[in-house]
């Protein structure tokens, strides 16, 4: 059986798309816009709040968190978030082999004792802003400064709710990096791979 | 053509296998002994010198290193061999492709504008621990301390000599987890993408 497969990655790199490929690749399904919709209908709030709060945060939302767990032992709304989001992903992973994008998936199924094959996709900058201007389109806010507005809300989530570093390489299979190698090769590694660990 | 291939491990992955059994599947050598050899003929320093000191450095090191460049802008005996070294490593390089193990080389390399596939190996400490026992062997000093140490002498030299940071997924095209993958699939991954780019 195909393992799982998670894929972290840089605002940019390419990662979701590669996922999308990998998926069609290897005819399992790719969970992304129906883990925001069964976390909206399981905790209530908006899917528009669930796709920001469930992959990003700030300082701000982190002291908040912080200090509501410290005074008052309460979850705030992304707290409730996140543990939707935990049960989602373990309900759907039971399901079968599938495709995750982002999400700390990596971690919660590994906390809970499920094989899954984690792949980190990132790129150099330049790589990451033409591939960004290209596929989300310009906008007023300098093309830096949105890359590393993503990026740290995606490293501050990760760190906030798993205790370890975004992108380090002890918590990947695989970390590849797109810009260098090029879409396809990506594709095709984490497939073959996927494709190895079925045949054993 | 392929390209030159720099092969960067944490002790016991099987970093220098997989860099051996790389370049013999692409029929291309595999710079080891003979960097040690032709090093310490340029500077005069003994090959079990710079066997050590052409990989790992030590705190005591690089407090002496930085006191001897502040106060004499002279370098150590260490900085001579690393400029040795870097000569050795971009001599080697103008031959043609080849698998360099180690040594900073994807850094070396890259100040000096030439084309690689930059890997790093790693593996989890059970993995490894295992694997230093069976290939080098158990000694007195505990597995533990053995494994903390190589891997911190080399991350301190590489931080030393290059400012970046060893391991970092942003320095490397390819990070592998050996113990998950085997180190068969990471021969498969580094030797197919080099292929891909003599294709190209």
């Amino acid at each position: 059986m195909y393992p799982i497969i998670t894929i972290s990655r840089e605002f940019g790199s390419g990662g979701h798309s590669i996922g999308e490929a990998v998926a069609k690749e290897l005819n399992i399904p790719l969970y992304d816009s129906v883990i925001v919709e069964k976390v909206a209908a399981e905790s209530g709030f908006s899917k528009d709040v669930i796709s920001e709060d469930g992959e990003y945060t700030s300082p701000s939302q982190v002291w908040y968190s912080s200090r509501m767990a410290y005074c008052a032992n309460f979850p705030t709304p992304q707290d409730r978030i996140f543990d939707a989001q935990c049960e989602v992903i373990l309900d759907l992973a039971h399901k079968g082999p599938c495709v995750i994008v982002g999400r700390c998936a990596d971690y919660v199924l590994e906390k809970a004792g499920i094989r899954a094959l984690n792949v980190f996709i990132h790129a150099d900058k330049e790589y990451r802003k033409a591939h960004i201007i290209e596929h989300y389109g310009d906008t007023n806010e300098p093309i830096e400064k949105r890359l590393k507005k993503k990026d740290k809300g995606r490293k501050a989530y990760y760190r906030y709710y798993t205790d370890r570093e975004w992108g380090d390489s002890a918590n990947y299979h695989l970390n590849l990096d797109s810009g260098f190698l090029g879409e396809m090769v990506c594709v095709d590694i984490i497939a073959s791979v996927a494709r190895r660990m079925d045949a054993e």
